[in-house]
């Protein structure tokens, strides 16, 4: 898995790393039942504070995407489908503003969805990006 | 002007303020070089504070989307196409977390840009959401 943070970005750290872990998960570097670094370690390894990783894990265990295994430690989990409905208004209710602002700077729908496109390809290429 | 504010919603209520007016603006409710409510008066409509009102415009001028007039107050801005590259990046920036995170949950691209579709249509009618 690889992480990288910004120190210098706007992008809250804790948020940054949830989405460099969602990314590696995206682009198969981090497997569903494969387990994460423990909070300690992985604070230690970034040199970041032990709370900003407990608040990003926590953030992916709500998204159902990190679970604590009593024997295994915390691993990837892969959302059950029982769930789409779920995900699916939460990703809308997360697209909804940016689409809005994509209107407000004049983008027609056909660049959003060339975007989409570009993004989803990249993503599942395994480009890391913050 | 439409302004709804969820005080139980998880979503801070500056970010539910901002994300409202671009959608007034994305729908047409708002136009360019419309006059928006002064921060105080705002405040006092919706009953929050003038401090968070304040929060919701700063991040809309760093947009570029509203403009401070000394003679107008502040007005709704249409960004200009010379910012389009800018524009484009900062939208690509938000929306690339959101589609690793809908890759893991097992989202295929063609139902990604169809929620972008309905989106789009959904907000350009001028349906508001949080």
């Amino acid at each position: 898995m690889i992480i990288r943070i910004d120190l210098q970005s706007e992008t809250p750290i804790y948020l940054q790393l949830s989405n460099q872990i969602i990314e590696n998960m995206a682009n198969g570097n981090l497997k569903p039942g494969e387990e994460v670094p423990s909070i300690r370690s992985l604070a230690a390894d970034l040199g970041i504070n032990i709370h900003t990783v407990n608040k990003a894990y926590s953030l992916l265990k709500q998204k159902g995407l990190l679970t604590m295994h009593n024997s295994r430690g915390i691993v990837a989990t892969r959302s059950h489908t029982e769930e789409d409905e779920k995900n699916m208004s939460s990703v809308k209710k997360a697209l909804r503003p940016i689409i809005a602002e994509s209107i407000c700077y004049g983008f027609a729908n056909i660049q959003l969805k060339k975007i989409v496109d570009e993004l989803y390809k990249d993503i599942k290429g395994g480009k890391i990006n913050e």
